[in-house]
């Protein structure tokens, strides 16, 4: 009920957006991958705060600790290579708010059996080959979305790197926060971010992660209508 | 109150029994790693199967998803000489039972930062050093426990490759089991091990994590006792 109370109130009443979470799971062999540090924390706030605007949100979501939040189109993907097509499958959308910590490679030798620690034998060495960049594909997409936005973690430069990748990837708006080990934001349960768009660069205060999902929920309604 | 009951009862009152359990982390850099499949189920089972005969246990786990039982005493570490150092500081023990899926290798050239993918460059190459073999070092100990017990999880081979790293290793048992993604067993409820010694080996049926453990504890209870 309360879910049904959403979907037929608010700004995004009738708009479909996408969100994508949590991290990605890249196998080395079948009981070893490599991971990015995201909790889905932020992504989840995120899908839950559009929910409550009114909008129909697809999830797409890598294998977060944090739960998808109710009343939202789950999709549950691993490796980035699945992520993009369960993206792509979700299309068209009115906007796509890309929060996932995808992994820019995956390994190129990965192997059918577990790989095993041998004495005399020289240790594995992993080759990588590039994984699908998903917020520039979407940002060049025949089916893109009014508006797409990213997110960059960094640990240094933070507003020099987000605003060349805002370039770079073709995408409205990038969400930049600075995930060094020091600042506690990496699973934690606050965030610091900067709204790049093309002409501005907006320095939001620390807060709670669902207060920046709030308030991002409300500037995309507000650039949506 | 349960928690000193279980204490004051039981074969294993007055043995204090270490269990490590869950997968370990290995940083590439501050926003990846490489992981192991590995839920910490069957380890945390058996710390509550070890409490519950009267045992004082030292639980070291790296971050699993599984909580961990109440009523031990929880050493959380990340990486595998994390694991490795916070081991031999609960020495000494009656015996210790090494669940934890450790990674047999770290990255030897870890970045202090976030490696960026830039075009034009070659992707990066990550080289790796050897970890250290907890349950090796803990069998050849100064300080060894009475009774060592590694796990071996394995994709092929299963009882040759359990039996070879049981000497190899220098343990006195192994709880060996099927990993391989088509049993389900990564990650399930269940699990199908064999228990191998010196010289047996035995074939225990699909059964409830939980009631791997308490076989598995009764049969420690009985070996220490």
């Amino acid at each position: 009920a309360a879910i049904d109370a959403a979907l037929a109130e608010g700004p995004l009443k009738g708009r479909h957006i996408l969100v994508t979470s949590g991290p990605t799971h890249e196998p080395i062999d079948p009981v070893r991958y490599i991971a990015n540090r995201s909790s889905g924390q932020q992504g989840t706030a995120l899908a839950a705060a559009l929910r409550d605007l009114g909008a129909r949100v697809s999830f797409v979501t890598g294998p977060a600790t944090t739960p998808p939040p109710p009343g939202v189109a789950v999709i549950r993907v691993e490796s980035a290579r699945d992520m993009l097509a369960a993206v792509e499958a979700a299309l068209p959308a009115d906007a796509a708010i890309f929060t996932a910590a995808v992994a820019d490679w995956r390994v190129a030798n990965a192997a059918g059996q577990k790989m095993k620690k041998q004495a005399g034998k020289p240790l594995p060495v992993l080759e990588f080959a590039e994984n699908p960049d998903i917020l520039a594909t979407i940002s060049r997409h025949a089916q893109r979305p009014g508006l797409v936005v990213g997110f960059a973690a960094e640990t240094e430069n933070v507003i020099e790197h987000a605003q060349a990748k805002r370039a770079r990837k073709g995408c409205d708006w990038i969400v930049a926060n600075d995930v060094s080990p020091a600042t506690g934001i990496m699973g934690g349960a606050e965030n610091a971010v900067h709204l790049i768009t093309e002409d501005s660069v907006e320095d939001w205060p620390r807060l709670p992660k669902a207060e920046v999902a709030r308030r991002l929920a409300q500037r995309i309604a507000k650039d949506l209508t």
